[in-house]
């Protein structure tokens, strides 16, 4: 039997041994979500030219303005500049228009009557020199950085992208995913339960956790509880893939076939078993091309609490993500905590009326009982040998 | 030119008037992130039998118990139920196999001693009755409501649809949604960037909000300044879609075509302007076949925080969810009030050693400035004519 080892050791070994996935460039509509692998500079001046913010009229704005202006011409958005001709005329303008050449100030629709040729300023109204302009560069420079490597694409970057003209840009590659179930009383949810069978749920649960924080390429594989045909599964999925993600088959029984044929091909193990509650059986190695190789225990509730608090950010860090912090809350109720294990609990999370995320811990009876989970938004994370916490406790917490 | 109204009467006319979207079956594995439709009930006792939870051999538990059990048989996970001959016998089980008949007691593998054709205790261990069995529905009965209709299908739901044998699911149908931007200013981001031209990203920006939620029939169109082609293009997509998101064309100018085009439609104005800062000019409409109607202004970060204050929580709820609460963030700085107007005020999140979620305001200096948006989650909303309100108050919290 191999030593247990803390989860901050699990978390430290899986970060020394995780392999870069490498970057790929993708078509701008295609980014949503990804991590930028290239910084990002301003392609021009924003805005790239003094822009006019309201409807209305630009003039030329001096002391003892008149209080009328002679139309000359028209400044649409989009078209390129006009002029003033003199102090005493106007030309129209449109919000997201070029201020003409000549003008410096703009006089909204509000303000101003239109009287035959002329526009004449509503009575009592003046003008201050500069309004009504949104000065060339006045947001950022041609140049400046706008984005970091490591961000995550969200609606603010892909607008910075878009009107900065990057048509294509540079992620990090999403890994490819095999996620394998073992077990020869799970059948698929389609077919009709023998018995003593149970319905294969893990690999789906797993895969959502990974598809709903964006990733894309994920297989989903059952092998059942033979050496040769475990053995030979994962050889064909180690050759095609960066990532596999195990549940069940890496507990201490003779059926465990999974750690003797992962090395039986080559994949070392980086560890074995936690010392944690619920999934102190995790397994994880590395493969001799650099495959990540997760081993989960089979029970469900032992299995998603791995995928999301070691699999899904171990996969995001590699990648490159600079969004790493851990989120805190507030238990709402005492909670006791394992002399010896860390402590992962089922818990709903809500934000009070004073901005504080408070969580109600929700126990699984056992790490099979997956049914309170859906009451739940995530896990608990409660060092061991605390004894009781009380209420008001802050602990670390990883969402579903 | 219409009255303001407030940003609650603004929510809660959008509610009223949002149609339904319907619902639809589909497979299991294409549910990820959808919402559910349809109670979900228990298929089967969870577990559907008694079930053993460790490896090792099931024996009859009784007083005065013999230390060593003749093997007569093994039950494996997958196996039809085995039984046990006599109480002096014992039976090879693996975790999750059925517990076998005449059985009321799992000793693990590190307990018994394999010798000859009999198991031995190891010297001292004295095993309980009941022990290491996870009794049949003892997580859940048959019929027991597992899941709400309304609830977003993650990583657990998954897991216990899965369990359940619902190879197919009903969730909320996803609403065909144009975004159609609009400005003679605007090009592609792949087109060269002529005098007075910006690139299109409010489009790309919204798409991406909501994306990121979820949705996926998302269609995006461009049209110039022409009351013409603003007609024909908003007549074309109105036929063909649920929802159509304008960004532009919607201020008090000349040139700004989509209120009267929306009018010759038949788009019935439910309102023109809130009494916010930024997004006032926002307009909502119901087409002649219910169809939803957002006019955005066309300043990104008005377009972006009208999208995810009023845009996407209306399409959620429309489609059913029922999680609408709102997050709630304390201030990490004091903040001005409008007199007048609800301010959106962009910031920084994170939560803090005590659990609580703090915010950083990162004001834009324009409507149009979107260049820090970046550096921030999402965006403040702060009731009107509250004067300055201190560091440590909280606020409501729309993320991007």
């Amino acid at each position: 039997m191999t030593e247990l080892i803390s989860v901050a050791q699990a978390e430290s070994l899986i970060a020394e041994h995780m392999p870069s996935f490498g970057s790929e460039r993708v078509p701008l509509h295609q980014a949503a979500g990804r991590i930028l692998r290239q910084p990002v500079y301003a392609e021009h001046d924003h805005p790239p030219f003094d822009r006019v913010m309201m409807d209305g009229i630009a003039i030329h704005w001096h002391e003892n303005l008149p209080r009328a202006f002679t139309l000359t011409g028209v400044q649409l958005a989009g078209m390129a500049m006009q002029a003033l001709v003199a102090t005493d005329t106007c030309i129209e303008v449109t919000t997201g228009a070029m201020l003409p050449a000549g003008c410096d100030c703009v006089i909204p629709v509000e303000q101003a009557q239109r009287d035959g040729d002329s526009y004449r300023l509503v009575d009592g109204y003046q003008p201050a020199r500069g309004q009504f302009i949104h000065s060339r560069g006045s947001d950022c420079v041609v140049g400046e950085q706008l984005l970091d490597v490591g961000t995550r694409i969200g609606a603010p970057e892909m607008a910075l992208l878009a009107a900065n003209g990057f048509a294509q840009i540079e992620v990090a590659a999403m890994p490819s995913i095999a996620i394998v179930s073992t077990g020869d009383e799970l059948v698929d949810v389609g077919a009709p339960l023998g018995e003593g069978q149970i319905r294969r749920s893990n690999d789906i649960a797993v895969a959502t956790a990974l598809r709903l924080h964006g990733f894309e390429r994920i297989a989903i594989e059952h092998v059942i509880d033979d050496e040769q045909a475990t053995r030979h599964t994962l050889a064909r999925l180690l050759a095609t893939h960066d990532v596999l993600i195990l549940s069940g088959g890496v507990s201490m029984g003779q059926r465990d076939y999974v750690p003797s044929a992962l090395q039986a091909l080559d994949v070392r193990r980086v560890f074995h078993r936690i010392a944690q509650k619920p999934g102190k059986p995790m397994w994880f190695g590395i493969g001799p091309q650099q495959q990540c190789v997760f081993a989960l225990p089979g029970n469900p509730v032992s299995a998603l609490v791995c995928a999301v608090r070691y699999v899904r950010p171990a996969l995001l860090a590699a990648m490159g993500t600079t969004a790493t912090s851990v989120e805190t809350v507030c238990l709402d109720a005492s909670m006791d905590t394992h002399a010896m294990l860390t402590s992962f609990v089922p818990a709903h999370v809500h934000t009070d009326a004073l901005g504080l995320t408070m969580a109600h811990p929700v126990p699984s009876r056992t790490s099979g009982d997956f049914s309170s989970l859906p009451r739940t938004h995530g896990v608990l994370q409660l060092a061991p040998g605390l004894g009781p916490l009380p209420a008001g406790a802050v602990a670390a917490f990883y969402r579903w």
